[in-house]
């Protein structure tokens, strides 16, 4: 059955030229019975009362008994994925990614050695696009939040934050308890500053291996949560 | 110091229209220094001789006493990664990815539900270019070998085969034990079939999670060697 993401899960769902577009794409008609999901972990079936393309907007009636909550593809605890601006399209690459490997939040952030200082309202809300869609092909009931960038100097995070480090020896499986929230830090092209590093450390961060070589600031926040999703859930 | 591939470390090194282009890129002249690397692991350090952009050649001298061998970037044991064909550029982000998290080879297989049946001699040459890219990026000094497609059921693999599956609640760290060659498999965008599992089974395959999301086919070996390179070395 196909899915489709809706603002709240109700008796009646209108949908937005986005989301008609999709079912459009579909063939989807009126009569044929759709699961919808909230984004927040909760899904039902529906059925398409009504569907205008040509104006953007459908109607779902939602099937009475359906509701449920879905976790069963969620991390024990919320993982954020904190990682500072990137130039060009690599942040694209980097939050579908993310979110099929079960990033609940993806923070981002303003970092000293950054290639992109600030991203335009555009591209934030291309971001949030890739996350609804990238949660919806890998079968989440969650979409990831895409959150505006700050300062990492003032960055505030909940439970244990882990670093990508090139210089650390201590692997990601030594920390990882599940005890609490987790946040998985990658910086930028140029790697975080000694100051930016310090920082951190002096905040309670710990700072992580990803192995001997040296990654792409657009691979390192993808093995973080690869080695999470291999070996935590 | 900037690093250069050649086909082996000599007194004498001429360099290709390739490598001399890269140097020319990156304003070298004669009498510059430059680390060279055989993408065997030895490495040494040569001065530019000559340096003919216009002609396509250069030539480097090697410093004396300057050969060494490093395999610091390197797995305990080779890690090949075996993956099916897919459509368009995908293999490219693959490779490029996985010579970064420290593949020492690239198999590519021909599978049942596979979108491409077979890839033609232009774009191997292409992936084979990317990852000896890709090493010099990462700072390893094996360039990893991207090896012609053979079907999935002749293939033949050397110690502990490891697959992708969605099935499996096994844990890629609960299989890791570095006593011999590891290889690492992952399937088209179909999936490998019921019949190529049980097969790959059979002949000793173990089946592993990554975690309960549903994986694009380019974002699950990237996802295995993240967790070799998180976890392993």
């Amino acid at each position: 059955m196909h899915r489709v993401q809706v603002t709240a899960i109700s008796d009646v769902m209108m949908l937005g030229p986005q989301a008609t577009r999709h079912l459009h794409v579909l063939r989807l008609q009126a009569g044929e019975r759709v699961q919808v999901f909230d984004g927040q972990g909760a899904h039902a079936e529906a059925v398409v009362f009504d569907l205008h393309p040509d104006v953007g907007r459908a109607t779902l009636h939602l099937q009475p008994d359906s509701v449920g909550t879905v976790r069963g593809a969620e991390t024990p605890q919320p993982v954020t994925l904190a990682v500072a601006l990137l130039k060009g399209d690599k942040l694209t690459d980097v939050v579908r990614a993310a979110t099929e490997l079960g990033a609940a939040n993806i923070q981002l952030l303003i970092t000293q050695h950054a290639e992109a200082r600030d991203i335009g309202a555009q591209k934030l809300t291309r971001l949030r696009r890739i996350a609804s869609e990238a949660a919806r092909q890998s079968e989440r009931s969650v979409t990831p939040d895409v959150l505006e960038p700050v300062k990492l100097s003032t960055y505030q995070w909940n439970g244990t934050l882990l670093v990508a480090h090139p210089g650390s020896a201590t692997r990601i499986t030594e920390l990882l308890t599940w005890d609490a929230p987790l946040t998985l830090l990658s910086g930028p092209e140029g790697g975080l500053s000694d100051t930016e590093m310090q920082d951190l450390q002096a905040r309670g961060a710990q700072a992580i291996t990803l192995g001997p070589r040296i990654l792409r600031a657009e691979t390192a926040p993808i093995a973080m949560l690869g080695a999470i999703a291999a070996t935590g859930v």
